[in-house]
């Protein structure tokens, strides 16, 4: 295949995620990736990134194709439309810009062409393309890597990179499955990588949250790693407030359709070995003083089950307190208004 | 009245709240206090206290009539027993010592004449007395005051002292009410207080607890003052957090015979002007990474509660974890062992 064929895809997003995402498209040698960057745009342009993957090895001064500071505007800058669009940024819609907002100046409103993957956590987060880009095909992309940059540009992944791609629904245009069968080939294609296609996306991204609904803010909550949340109070953290929780996003999937493995919450519980002592992306973002992506990952499905008749009180409290954190995240930042003190 | 017709007291703990009991009960002229402090022993054994009160004014290197570093040994030291007995340490049953523990080498357990106070929050605290001194009266302290030990020996009373006194119940002895009554004029007698006896001693601790099950873990747990919780989200982690718990509070009074005013659960939401920001002690021992009360707090109305048949779904969620931030600050203080890393 020469270079001409390549599929061109746009990354938005070049963190850790992002970042393993555009070595594995340029390994595979069928695509040809623009990433754009923010925080680390001076590291990498400068650097390239110093990449330690084990599916890659080590990997230094690393570039795609092009690095970016800012979104392609296609119409001002007279580009053809991306082949596929990756957003591997935040999604948090409590917080400006949306990602509709984000990646308007490389997605006209109008686009048939361009196919968009959602490398995200959380429910529903397709619901809003529907709306202002109704013929855009949006792909689902559910990723179970363990990566991390450490600093900016230096990006170590010591967990392989498992990927499920799928069509979320869209009454408007054939369900472009083909499209999704399309990108995994593209991604799969360095070999170095475990890509699947998602039979069913409703329950891969129901089945996530039963970690990212109850471990992200319960880690975030207590200021706890996985493992020590194991050990925490003997267990009885995790035996009256995770389990709890978990099984309530159980009983909020089945109500809306999706039954999920019957060992699944002992499944998440166990999922990250004790003494590895992981930080859910939740609880690092906490820690960074970054914002939470608390509406997708625990409002969706909380909504979703209460009407579907589920009780959540677990999950009910900790969405309002993953409120309150994010509230205390936007005053630091200067954010809202605090009326002075009376003294 | 003479010097040798006064009480003599024994207060056990000389922060905020015990420094300003001492200086009202030796104001008084009617008790002769000995005062045991720990952290701030060589501040104010050397210099005495600096008082700031909006009670008594400004008094300089104040000292009562005796301050220790130890609990008396009554019977190594052949001391008299004291007529009373005020504890106004934190009350944390799962951390050692215990309360009981602590007050031993003071009080017997064949004690009869030495009568004990204990001005600590929460709900049964005098049960652990029932077995160990059957034979002492135990009277109930509630303590309203606003007061803060800024550095050691530091302290500013912003907000009146008003103290509720009662006996705590007994099936092996008279209802030591008239010790209460003594106690109260004794503490009363400068002036300069609201000391009362408490009518109904069960009910003033489940009211108290409508503020101190909810509003001191919420804000101890989110890093917000009372404050700045009101303004989180637009006041939507007041309603869907902060009420709710409260409202679980009463339900759990009202289930064990206490039926707390009708509109309890506003009045202690808006108890705090706003923007005086307060942190309940919860908060503050947190920040200050003291161990926190809420086995007494949390996990007696919890138990008590569920005992009665009252769900309780907010206060479970919150009691686990004020667990898992008790035993973050154990690991802190290399109370409990952690698996090393595997890498």
């Amino acid at each position: 295949m020469t270079s001409s064929l390549k599929k061109s895809v746009l990354i938005i997003g070049g963190g850790a995620v992002g970042a393993i995402a555009a070595l594995n498209l340029e390994v595979g040698g069928l695509a040809s990736v623009t990433l754009v960057l923010r925080s680390n745009y001076n590291a990498v342009s400068e650097h390239g990134f110093d990449i330690k993957s084990c599916d890659h090895g080590s990997i230094p001064a690393w570039k795609p194709s092009i690095v970016r500071n800012s979104i392609p505007d296609i119409i001002k800058e007279s580009l053809p439309p991306y082949d596929y669009i990756l957003l591997c940024t935040k999604n948090i819609p409590d917080i400006p810009p949306t990602v509709v907002n984000l990646v308007a100046p490389a997605l006209p409103r109008n686009n048939t062409h361009t196919t968009l993957i959602l490398l995200q956590n959380g429910l529903h987060i397709y619901r809003p393309f529907l709306e202002t880009h109704p013929q855009t095909p949006v792909l689902s992309g559910i990723s179970m890597i363990g990566s991390e940059e450490t600093s900016p540009g230096q990006i170590i992944q010591d967990e392989g990179d498992k990927l499920l791609i799928g069509a979320f629904p869209n009454p408007n245009i054939d369900t472009p499955s083909s499209a999704a069968l399309e990108f995994v080939n593209i991604y799969k294609n360095g070999g170095k990588t475990d890509c699947k296609l998602s039979e069913d996306v409703l329950h891969d991204r129901w089945r996530k949250l039963v970690y990212n609904a109850c471990l992200n803010p319960i880690c975030a909550i207590l200021g706890l790693d996985t493992g020590r949340l194991r050990l925490a109070a003997n267990g009885e953290v995790t035996e009256h407030l995770v389990r709890p929780a978990m099984q309530e996003i159980v009983e909020a999937a089945k109500a809306n359709g999706v039954v999920l493995d019957e060992g699944v919450v002992q499944m998440m519980i166990d999922a990250d070995p004790l003494q590895s002592y992981l930080s859910p992306s939740m609880y690092s973002d906490v820690r960074k003083g970054n914002f939470i992506e608390h509406e997708n990952l625990l409002g969706e499905p909380l909504r979703e089950g209460k009407k579907a008749g589920v009780k959540m009180p677990t999950i009910e409290v900790l969405y309002h307190m993953a409120k309150g954190i994010q509230w205390r995240t936007m005053e630091k930042r200067g954010m809202v208004d605090i009326p002075s003190k009376n003294v």
